[in-house]
C-alpha cells in the first residue's frame, strides 16, 4: 500500500465503503495515462456517492495536506484524462454520483450530478418524452456533462457553449464547506434559471480551475425545434475562407444562425474517417505533401475544406435560414442541405453502399450522386445526430489516426489504446483575417516539425472561434513524439505572442499558462489561497 | 474641511488635480441623497480621469484605511445613487472617465470607460454610422453603461441582459493592482469576444459587489436588424396572465422571440404617464380601490395589464414572429403591432392630439381609433425607441408619481427633486404559476400597508423574470414613509421565504441580503478578505 497510509485508507474506506477506495495496480494504471506522452501515478482512486462523502474526503485530505485531483468522468483526453499533474495525488472520481436530480420541462433545464454522462442525459430525456434536447460534444458519449462544461467545452446546437449553459452549481470547498452559487437560499426557485443571481457571481471561478469540487449543477436544455437540419459547404480555395467566415459571423450576429460552425481541413476530416495513409508517404516524408493530400481527398471524396452547421426553428425559420445561406454561401463552394427526412434515409443507403465493391459501377455512381464516400456519408449522418444533441464515437475516432492499435468499432478509449495525439487549441475572433493569421502562423510550424497540419475551427459564440489543432504522432517513434511536443510548445508561444490565447490546456502548459497575465494570475492565486489555504485541490492546475 | 485630513486632501489633489477633489457642501449634498429616505454623507468626492489615477487613489485609501465607495455615474436611484452605506466615505466618481476606447464594427462590441453614458454611446454609434445598436435601460440617458451592467441591469433588446453583454473588464483592486479578466495577455484579441477566457472566469465577481473598481470594459453590440417592431398585448383578466407568460416563454426558448418582455399593471403604467390621481382618493383612503383604478384606466385609456416586447430580424423573420404572436396571443386580449413605419408617424400625431381639447369630438375619435390617449401614445412611441436602444426619460418619470415637486419635462433627477419611491425587486422563473404566486404574495402586503400595488414583470432571460415593485410614498408623510419601509422589508422577507431572491438591493437590505445563504456568504467574504484585506472598498455592500 505504497503512497497512502493505512490510517488514511481506513478513513477513506469508512467514508465511501471499502469497495470504493481502490489502490490496485490496474485501477491506478487506468488513471495514470492520457493520449499524450504523459504519465503520473496517483496513490488511490476514491469514488464517493454523495456530496457529504465528497465533503468528508476533502476534510480528511485538507487535514492530511494530501493533494486531490477531481475528475467528473475522467475522459478529458488530451487535457490530462484522469491524472494529476504530478505523482502522488488522491484521484477523486465522481462517476458514481450520476443522479439526474430533476428535469424541469417548462423551464428547460436539468439538475444533474457530475457522473451523469452525455449518453445518459440524452437517453433520459428521450425515455421520459420530455421533448427536450441536450447539447453534446463529439467526444465520447460516456463523457461527463458537467465535467465538459467546467472545462469550457463546446458542442453543436444553440446551447453549444457548455459553460454558458451551466446555471446554478453546488460545490465543495477544500475545507469541506458546501456552497451554492447565486446567493440565494435553499428555497430559491431561480437558482437554475438565472446565472448571475444576487450579489457577486462566483460560478465562473469553478471552470478551468482548482477552487472547489462541483457536485451538482443545473444545465440548460432546449425544446426540440419544429424543424432542424444540417448544412455543409465544401470548398477548395482556402483564400475564400475569410469571406465565408465573415458571412457566417454576420448571419450569427443577426440571429439567423443560432448554432456554432465546424470547419475542418482535409487531413482532419480524413483522420475522422480512417487510419493514417501510410501508403501515401514517400521515402523520407514524415507528413503528406500537396499531391498526397489530393490523393487522400480523392479516396474519401472530401474537399480541402468542409464547413458544417445546424439549422433550427419553425419550418418557416429554417426555410429562411436555407434561403439566406444559399444566397450568401453557395457562390463560394458546394452547398448541401440535409433535412430530417433525408437524414433518416442515410443509414440504409450507407449500409448498402458499404457492401459494394469499391470502384465498381454502382460504387462509382453513388460517389458521383452523393459527392461522398461511404465513410464520409456515415460521418455526415453522425454529425447530423450531433446537431440534434445525440452523442456518438464517430468524430472521436480521429484520435486513432496514428495509434498503436487500430480503432475499435465501439468503446473507444484512445488513452487505453495508445493513441498518439496532443492538442494545440487557441482562441481567435470569428473573423476572416484572424483565421488567415492563425493558419499562416500554424501551418509553417507543423511543417517545420515534420508533421501534418490538421485543424478545425469550432465557433464558441457569435464572435469567437477556436482553432483546435490536434497534433498526431506515432507513439512508438521517439523522434516524432519529441517533435510533437516541441510543436505544441511552439504553437502555444506563437499564438500567445499573436494575441490568440489558449482555449484549454493540459499537462505541459499548466505551469506557464498565465506567465504573461501577471495581474490576473496574482488575483487568482490570492483567491486560491483564501479558498484552499493548504493548496490541496489540484495543485498547479491552470496556474493555481 | 471636516472628515478628511489636510494631508489626504493634498495627496488626492496631487493625483487628480485640485479641481477634482470636492469637499464643498453643495457637492457633498448632491452625493448624499437617493429617492428613498436614506441619507449618508461622504467626506469628499474625487473624480479621476484615468486608471492610473484610480490606482493611486486606492493605494492611498488602502494605506489610510479610508472607505471608498465607487460610482460609475452615480444615478443608481433607489439602490443608493451616489451614497455610501454609512457616513464618512470617500466618494469615487468615475464620470470623467468617459472615453469610448474602441468600436469594433466587425465583431460588434465597444470598449468603454465607466463614465460613458447610455446617450453618449448611442450617439457615437449613430454619428459614426456604425450600423450597430447598443441596448439601454429605461432609466436616465445619462446613466453609465458599465455601472448599470455591473448592477445586473436589464434593457429591452436581444442584448437586454447587460451583465451578460459585458465581455472583458479591466479592474483595479484595493491595493492598486490593475487586472484584466480573461487570463489573456495584453495582446489578446479575444478579450472582448469570449467571456470565459482561459482559466477561472473572474468577471462575475465584479457585479453587485465590492471587490474592485472596474475602469474599462467591453460591451457587446448588435447590428441593426433589417426589420424591427413592437408588439403590445392589453388584457383585463389577470387570470389569463399565466397562460400568456407560458406562451411567451415557449416562444423565447424556441428562438422565436429574442428580447425581453415588460408587463406593467395599471397603476404603474399610470405612474409613467402622470402624477398620482389625488382627486380619486376618497376620504380615509391611502390607496386606490378597484373603482378608482377603473377611473384611472379610463383617463389614460389603458388596460389593467399591458405586455410589450420587440421583434427583430429579417423581414421574413419578423413576419413569422408576428404570425406566431397573433396565433398564440391574440385570443387573450388586444394585440397591437407597431412597425418602424407606423412608429415614424406617431410623433406628429401625438403633437397634434395634445393640442386638442380633451373630450372634444376629435379627441374622442382619436381615443377610439388608437385605443390610446396622447400620454399613452407618447409612452408607446418612446418604448418603441427603447426597443431599438434609444434611451429617454419617459419611463423614469414614474419616480415622480408622489414626488414633492412636479416632474420636469427634461433633466429628470428624482433624488434631487424629492421623489418618494423605493424598490422591492425579486426574481422568479418566467412561468405563469410563479407570477401568480408573486402577485398573490405581494398585493395583500401592499394593501395591508395602505399602499398601491404597483408592479412590472421584466424578463431577464428566457427562463427568468423580475417582479419590479416600486413602492410609492409621499416623502412628507412620515407615517407613509414608515409604511413604505415596512412594506419593503415585508416583501423582502416574504419573497425570500417563497424562494424568490432579490434581483438587486439598496441601503436597507445590504446587511441582511445573504443571511440565509451562509455557505455562499462565507466564501464571498473569504474572497473579499483576500482581495481587500483592509476592507476599504464599499464596506458592507452586498454583504461584503
Amino acid at each position: 500500500m505504497k503512497g497512502i497510509s493505512k490510517s488514511v485508507f481506513d478513513e477513506l474506506s469508512a467514508i465511501v465503503g471499502g469497495a470504493h477506495v481502490q489502490i490496485d495496480e490496474t485501477t491506478i494504471d487506468e488513471n495514470s495515462r492520457d493520449i499524450g506522452p504523459w504519465r503520473t501515478r496517483g496513490v488511490a482512486v476514491v469514488s464517493p456517492a454523495t456530496t457529504d462523502e465528497v465533503a468528508s474526503i476533502l476534510r480528511l485530505a485538507n487535514r492530511e495536506k494530501l493533494p486531490v485531483w477531481t475528475f467528473s468522468g475522467g475522459w478529458n483526453w488530451g487535457y490530462g484524462a484522469a491524472m494529476g499533474l504530478r505523482d502522488g495525488a488522491l484521484i477523486l472520481l465522481l462517476r458514481r454520483m450520476n443522479r439526474i436530480v430533476e428535469v424541469n420541462r417548462e423551464l428547460a433545464y436539468a439538475v444533474i450530478e457530475p457522473g451523469v454522462t452525455q449518453a445518459q442525459l440524452r437517453a433520459h430525456l428521450d425515455a421520459e418524452q420530455t421533448g427536450l434536447w441536450t447539447d453534446c460534444t463529439d467526444s465520447t458519449p460516456k463523457g461527463s456533462v458537467i465535467g465538459n462544461a467546467l472545462e469550457h467545452g463546446v458542442g453543436y446546437t444553440p446551447l453549444c457553449d457548455h459553460f454558458g449553459a451551466l446555471c446554478g452549481i453546488e460545490a465543495v470547498l477544500a475545507d469541506g464547506t458546501v456552497i451554492r452559487s447565486g446567493g440565494g437560499n435553499e428555497a430559491s426557485k431561480t437558482w437554475h434559471t438565472h446565472r448571475w443571481g444576487t450579489g457577486a457571481s462566483i460560478e465562473g471561478l469553478f471552470g478551468q480551475s482548482n477552487l472547489g469540487v462541483v457536485t451538482k449543477a443545473g444545465i440548460w436544455l432546449m425544446p426540440k425545434p419544429e424543424a432542424h437540419g444540417l448544412f455543409l459547404l465544401e470548398f477548395a480555395d482556402e483564400a475564400r475562407l475569410p469571406a465565408i467566415i465573415d458571412t457566417i459571423r454576420e448571419l450569427t450576429l443577426q440571429g439567423m444562425l443560432r448554432a456554432n460552425i465546424h470547419t475542418v481541413n482535409d487531413v482532419l476530416f480524413a483522420a475522422i474517417l480512417g487510419p493514417y495513409p501510410d501508403d501515401l508517404l514517400r521515402a523520407g516524408q514524415t507528413f503528406l505533401g500537396d499531391a498526397e493530400r489530393a490523393t487522400l481527398r480523392e479516396r474519401y471524396n472530401i474537399a480541402p475544406l468542409s464547413l458544417t452547421g445546424g439549422l433550427y426553428g419553425t419550418r418557416t425559420q429554417v426555410a429562411e435560414q436555407r434561403r439566406q445561406l444559399k444566397e450568401r454561401l453557395a457562390p463560394h463552394g458546394k452547398l448541401t442541405f440535409v433535412s430530417e427526412r433525408l437524414a433518416s434515409l442515410l443509414p440504409p443507403i450507407i449500409d448498402t453502399w458499404e457492401r459494394l465493391t469499391p470502384g465498381s459501377a454502382p460504387d462509382r455512381a453513388l460517389r458521383k450522386a452523393t459527392g461522398a464516400s461511404p465513410a464520409k456519408l456515415r460521418a455526415t449522418s453522425r454529425v447530423f445526430d450531433l446537431l440534434r444533441g445525440v452523442p456518438s464515437e464517430t468524430v472521436l475516432g480521429f484520435a486513432y489516426f496514428k495509434a498503436r492499435k487500430p480503432r475499435p468499432t465501439v468503446d473507444l478509449d484512445p488513452a487505453r489504446d495508445g493513441a498518439g495525439m496532443i492538442w494545440a487549441p487557441c482562441m481567435l475572433p470569428l473573423r476572416g483575417q484572424d483565421m488567415r493569421a492563425v493558419i499562416d502562423l500554424a501551418r509553417p510550424l507543423f511543417r517545420a516539425h515534420g508533421l501534418d497540419y490538421t485543424n478545425t475551427f469550432i465557433s464558441i459564440n457569435a464572435r469567437t472561434t477556436m482553432s483546435l489543432m490536434p497534433i498526431f504522432y506515432r507513439p512508438d517513434d521517439g523522434d516524432e513524439v519529441k517533435r510533437a511536443l516541441d510543436l505544441q510548445r511552439a504553437l502555444f508561444e506563437a499564438c500567445q505572442r499573436a494575441g490568440y490565447p489558449q482555449y484549454r490546456t493540459g499537462h505541459s502548459l499548466h505551469e506557464v499558462i498565465f506567465d504573461d497575465a501577471p495581474g490576473y494570475h496574482e488575483a487568482l492565486r490570492a483567491i486560491k489561497r483564501a479558498l484552499d489555504p493548504n493548496g490541496i485541490l489540484a495543485p498547479g492546475r491552470y496556474g493555481g
